[in-house]
């Protein structure tokens, strides 16, 4: 793509009224827009991270089975009486008619869901009659609403923003156990993939509104995060801080509370054992081999997208711009052409040609403004093409993270850039 | 995919609740599930069905430099009151806190977008500035949300729905002109693709809330229906009935009303040419080459994607069950093993590792459930492999909607397939 086509701009000074680093980068380089306090749009560039971000994850949820399905952001309020939740859940967004017009056409309300489990539980009962039925798993990826106080963290914290949830469902807790592990390991291929892994720490957690047990969390260490975890370096395990006072020790090797690690952390993914929190409100049940009658067991897990895409602005930005991850760049390449129109634009035929995403910024700007450009988008390889290059019918290449650059043949551009790819 | 692993099951009886015969069908054979009136969602097998319409209309986009980007359904109702339609929307939702608690955190009230150009105007405002960035387009596919009074049409009118809606953006009225028609010779390749282009009338319809002059509507001759159109056989042009007596005959040869066809069809597209309707409010203007700053003509441009989905099943759909065009059908292959499970898992892996969607049902059910199945699903090949077919080394191959069948050797399986292949 060309930048002089590209609907955005990049803003020379950092939006001063945001209080994140992640959405003032985002804003900055045209990745967002905030149309209101927690509720973004994600632009062309923002979108295209978006798309890649859910494709790992889709293509992890499909590796253990999950189901791909999209349920409504509307429900009714019964669902929700059915389990208590509605007057419990304390950031529940309804949906009624905004004017009178509307009113006179429909007076209803609606809860705009939070979370799914009031829509998923009565939809898969309609299709799990008997233990051959089970195990099950379905998810999405579909906005959440949430209708937070004050949400000042850009994309960590919205009111409105993109989830994956997945349900599971089984006969047993052994099996729900195992399902739960085998979710375990996806989520960390997820954050693998990311190159978040190594500062991603599976934290032991309440159950909040899901569970009487202790959950699960994803964290990831972060100045920015809002949550605090007791590392324990060991077992590369913690346990959250609202906990902490209840189970003041690390559950593998005993390391007592004051010899934990304190770290500040985003909340990147949960997981809960629900077992049967919602299957006894909505008489989820089964008909067992042996003809009885027993309750559905089940498990929900989230990962937050849009949170995870200003988790990785926060970790992976620099005092020039952002530095995304390989795999959810939004290209791979971006061309600056410094007075050689002609031979960049055949360098982005041929590279877009062969399959690689090129930006090529073919504005009339100075090299400087183009270079600040190039490293506030964060797009991982810069090729420069000038004079001077072009002199030994050569690119010049620099990685985004990295100081040094390199010259390479125009003939051996994207043979450089194929086995480059991570 | 084996269907013994497939979240939904068909239901025996059509679900006698529902008044339209798309919802009765997909809801009868796993697509949907319906959460309440006019709100649904979408199962494995639809949700499969969405995802290939989605990429069709993607593509499209795409194809008439549109940019995707992904826009939040909650907005600020000052943006509402500053196009004046905050009042004047007859099926506008607004979000506001659920209960007590979430109300102690926020009381505000949002508007739930049922269509975007309060969002998308003030948000291009942002990065269109100069004439050289203009043109521009900008899409996204995105839920929107309508207060509908009493929806009985299954997908066909929605409370929450799936919609595409495309925004230009331009210097002139010219301009707007020639990407008008642009859009919609790509709104007829999408309805080519589809399969329903025959039935499908580029129709003279009034602006509604959205502009002043007359709209375009693309309507698909169908008896569910909720529009009637006025058909001129000559031109393959319509004119909706609410603008009939203001413009009596056709535009383009002239015939009367009295001689034009009158028809019951589905509204599964619409173009506006906004002009200035939704730049005036904002203020959204551009510089022009000669420095004079003028206002920004835009046009928006709607597709909505679950509403086609029902469209197409009310229009190809027989007394056994739908018949979904091989372009967006969830599967191409329905294989069904007629206690021949060894040589069936074969065939299923062969024609998997080919790249061939396969829907294999491996079910313990008598031979004539599962060609009822694979009636009602609608899936364009069924393969199957019995103790009398393999007697020949063969498999026995029906389209969905044909009566004959063929033989074809096993060894030649893929080849027929991908031969056929639309």
């Amino acid at each position: 793509m060309k930048i002089s086509q590209l609907l955005t701009k990049t803003i020379k000074q950092a939006p001063s009224r945001e209080e994140s680093l992640n959405s003032r980068l985002l804003i900055q380089a045209g990745f967002i827009d905030k149309t209101m306090a927690g509720v973004y749009s994600f632009l062309p560039l923002g979108w295209r991270v978006m798309k890649k971000l859910k494709n790992i994850i889709r293509e992890e949820m499909d590796g253990i089975g999950g189901q791909e399905i999209f349920m409504p952001s509307l429900s009714p309020r019964e669902f929700w009486e059915t389990t208590g939740r509605l007057e419990k859940v304390d950031n529940l967004f309804q949906a009624r008619a905004a004017n009178k017009l509307s009113k006179q056409l429909n007076d209803s309300s609606y809860v705009i869901c939070s979370t799914h489990e009031e829509v998923v539980t009565p939809l898969v009962q309609k299709h799990t009659i008997s233990y051959k039925d089970l195990p099950v798993a379905v998810y999405q990826i579909q906005n959440k609403f949430r209708n937070e106080a004050r949400p000042k963290s850009g994309l960590l914290r919205g009111r409105e923003f993109l989830m994956k949830d997945l349900y599971s469902f089984h006969t047993t807790q052994e099996d729900l156990k195992q399902y739960y592990e085998e979710v375990k390991k996806a989520y960390l291929r997820v954050f693998e993939r990311l190159g978040v892994l190594e500062d991603t720490y599976v934290t032991l957690a309440s159950g909040g509104d899901f569970t009487d047990e202790y959950s699960h969390e994803f964290q990831t260490l972060c100045q920015a995060g809002e949550d605090e975890i007791y590392l324990c370096s060991n077992c590369s395990i913690a346990i959250n801080k609202e906990i902490i006072d209840e189970t003041p020790e690390c559950p593998e090797c005993g390391k007592k509370k004051g010899e934990l690690e304190v770290k500040k952390s985003i909340e990147v993914g949960n997981i809960f054992p629900l077992s049967t929190k919602f299957s006894e409100p909505f008489n989820l049940n089964f008909a067992d081999s042996d003809g009885s009658e027993k309750q559905v067991i089940m498990g929900c897990y989230g990962i937050g997208i849009s949170r995870v895409m200003g988790a990785v602005v926060e970790m992976m930005s620099d005092e020039k711009g952002i530095v995304w991850p390989e795999k959810i760049a939004p290209f791979k390449v971006h061309l600056i052409s410094i007075n050689q129109e002609e031979e960049a634009e055949k360098i982005y035929k041929n590279l877009s040609d062969s399959g690689i995403e090129v930006l090529y910024d073919d504005r009339e700007k100075s090299p400087g403004e183009k270079f600040a450009d190039s490293d506030l988008l964060g797009i991982p390889y810069r090729i420069v093409v000038s004079k001077k290059t072009l002199q030994n019918s050569e690119v010049e290449i620099k990685r985004r993270e990295k100081e040094e650059v390199e010259f390479v043949k125009i003939s051996e551009v994207i043979k450089y850039v194929e086995k480059n790819t991570e």
